[in-house]
């Protein structure tokens, strides 16, 4: 097998190198489509497990919208629209005949979810409604790249509505926080920057849009996850109204909020080496792989599957890997590939020594240890490599950030980086002066890392960069 | 809360009350698509998480495939094209544009499938390939119902390749047998009949469709899960080869297989009743409710969240419901509503006499039990109740089945039930002619219970009826 292009040599090539060589996922056959292959789909089904018991636990439950959304619902909100309509794709025809009404494939629910909710919702008893709902959504793209910027991908879309707008808000930030930077810190051990977005960058008819931002290995930034307080822009559109205990009806607050299969983009780019794929064990399908180097008699065989079942015992997900009609090197280079965080390895000679050689992804290093403290050792190896795994990318991202103080400076440290300089600094003027360099606020942050409250607040910091 | 109608009087109208007083699903704002509620997708995930467990264990991966079909790929398998086309949703702009070619939303998706199977498949050691996707796919409805037959359903659609027509055949079933019918017998307590489509009733480019049926309470049929041979219609029309160990490339041979949301419906009127649904507890997303019948200083509340949290660790899915805002009696009703196994109620009499009442949903008989023993009863009840739910539902089949030797008794029967004919007196000619009144061969099957190999086997039975 021919080795990865080098990420210093070109990244974006090393990239594309992942995902064919890990058989992650390729090219779908209408422009910007995917597929996402098994390897790839079971790093997306943790991801998806991981952040639904998140969403249940903040107390949202799972539902189900139609695909096919009435041109006429995205007109009722004007920056909806606007934002939305030269990225649909259009259904004219459908069995056979011509359609009276055509038919928008969904780019993502607000107005569909918004109609419904105004059905659902009569008194104050009713609110907070909190949905989520796991689907595919199409958005047209002119430069489609797998996993970050496709025709159709896979997310999850919640939209909830509310009393108050402090109660909106509150829980725009809940999302942001114990799902979204939650999961991304501590099950991908990517550490995102978690800040408000300018204007200029919100979603097409909120008031608001948080996000979570990863920092690549490259020093571009990816925008993992975002949550969104739409005010009273969709609930004045779809007429979603709550009568409270007393008094008349009054408009609902509502949010939104996305994570989607750009997240598996983050984790390759975030995590990836020279060798492949690095995929925290917290998120791993395949924690510990038990190799069968070599076997003359089935003795090596036998231990290594009595291993196997005593990891699986524990809890952990260990694969065996008895497959002796390939060569050890090349399945060796093939977990590094898939990014497994720990493989152990017996052959006949480890037996004789009663010993095995346990391999860490992340750090490339590796121990012999006594058989029967193996298992120990790999279960220990979890918390151990997670933790380094967050820390490693701290400190990658952090020697990513330059504090600036000019816009030149910015675009010199966006070649390769993120510019850091206070917003005040920046201004709307300066954002739209680097937008041409193709540098782009990537949030807002106020020193302490808190989240700005308004789009004009002097502590707020701006964070800057290339974006994918 | 008005009563729901009662199934004897209108069936129909008996269904779609249960949909819309339990919250289950309505209808979507384009013609024959649905809005799958809180409550309703609450019942497809557990569905989801059982059928998935069993598809893993049968060694299929799960993999995603484009939503967008090129219509050229339709028009590969001649009679896939005949059968689908009438059916299709087409895409014909997209980003603002026309497109060059339209696009087809998949209605199933052997087609893309076979076109990747085709580049991932060179060797025999590639073989079997089994794949699998959960996703929504559209088929245009003349005559919608929720979660029996809607424009866009959701499913899961397995795709396999192997080297041999026997290996095929094999798995084939084994989804048939271990997947579907181990499902929907031992989680949904449904004891579908499982045997052979005729050629009239086939899937669209199979050689051998295979089948489960589910008898509901009103004697009309439920096709809930179909499994497919699908000989080398589609591998010759996609090219999908392998190299043998020796001699020059062979055509594989294919299978499909797909469950959808319309078991959600065989859910329903399978086992619901005059109260509403009845969920067997391997399935139910709340499988014990505790209510608080009233309380006057908290100390039942308090008794009722202990019990609650011991059922949880237990391991049972349990809910307290200490909503006192509402009347007891509406939320009992409720609860039988959403056909919850077994209630326990607490009120202050109660715990002064250091009891609580247990209620099967079931049977909707009610004992009362000591406070200390209650858990208990209930762990025990799971096992019983699924297990009577079966009995009940096999008992409810089997009176439902009615031996036949003319096509005229057929006829007749058929207006409320299931008829049952030697296939060889029924034959095509006698299936044309029942057609005409709306009475169809479900499926075919030894007397032993076993499956018919072809088409014409002798000791073939036909079950014949009206069908959802």
């Amino acid at each position: 097998m021919a080795p990865l292009t080098a990420q210093q040599d070109n990244f974006p090539q090393w990239y594309q190198d992942v995902l064919t060589k890990a058989k992650l996922a390729e090219n779908g056959p209408s422009r910007g489509t995917m597929v996402i292959r098994p390897n790839g789909y079971a790093l997306w089904e943790r991801m998806q497990a991981e952040v639904d018991q998140r969403i249940k636990s903040a107390g949202a439950h799972n539902a189900y919208f139609p695909l096919f959304i009435p041109m006429s619902y995205f007109e009722r909100e004007a920056e909806h629209v606007e934002g939305f309509s030269p990225e649909l794709a259009v259904v004219t025809h459908g069995g056979g005949k011509e359609l009276n009404e055509s038919l928008a494939i969904r780019p993502t629910s607000e107005t569909v979810i918004g109609e419904y909710m105004a059905k659902w919702i009569d008194s104050y008893r009713d609110l907070p409604l909190l949905l989520n709902q796991w689907a595919n959504v199409v958005r047209w793209e002119l430069r489609p790249r797998i996993f970050l910027r496709t025709t159709e991908f896979l997310w999850q879309e919640g939209h909830t509505a509310h009393s108050s707008e402090a109660d909106a808000r509150d829980y725009a930030v809940t999302i942001l926080r114990d799902v979204y930077e939650d999961f991304m810190r501590n099950v991908l051990a990517l550490p995102v920057i978690v800040g408000r977005k300018t204007p200029k960058e919100r979603f097409a008819g909120a008031q608001n849009t948080m996000t979570c931002e990863g920092i690549m290995r490259d020093g571009k930034a990816l925008q993992m996850g975002t949550s969104h307080e739409l005010g009273q822009n969709f609930s004045r559109a779809f007429n979603i109204k709550y009568s409270p205990a007393d008094g008349s009806p009054e408009l609902c607050w509502t949010t939104s909020w996305g994570s989607s299969t750009r997240m598996v983009g983050g984790l390759i780019m975030g995590h990836g080496d020279d060798k492949g794929l690095v995929v925290p064990p917290a998120l791993a399908p395949i924690q510990v792989a038990v190799v069968v180097v070599k076997d003359n008699d089935g003795a090596v065989t036998q231990v290594a599957k009595k291993l196997t079942q005593d990891l699986m015992a524990r809890g952990l997900r260990a694969k065996l890997d008895d497959n002796l009609a390939q060569a050890f090197g090349w399945r060796a280079t093939d977990w590094d590939l898939q990014g497994v965080p720990v493989r152990i390895e017996i052959g006949p000679r480890d037996l004789a020594e009663d010993s095995a050689a346990i391999f860490r992804r992340d750090t490339q290093s590796k121990e012999r240890v006594t058989l029967d403290s193996v298992a120990d050792q790999a279960q220990r190896l979890m918390t151990t490599i997670q933790a380094d795994m967050l820390a490693a990318a701290t400190a990658r991202r952090d020697a990513l950030i330059t504090d600036c103080t000019t816009l030149d400076e910015v675009r010199e440290v966006a070649q390769t980086g993120i510019a850091r300089m206070p917003w005040a600094s920046v201004g709307t003027a300066g954002e739209q002066e680097l937008a041409t360099s193709g540098v782009t606020v990537r949030c807002l942050q106020r020193r302490d890392g808190s989240l700005p409250e308004a789009d004009d607040d002097p502590a707020a910091v701006a964070y800057l960069g290339r974006a994918y």
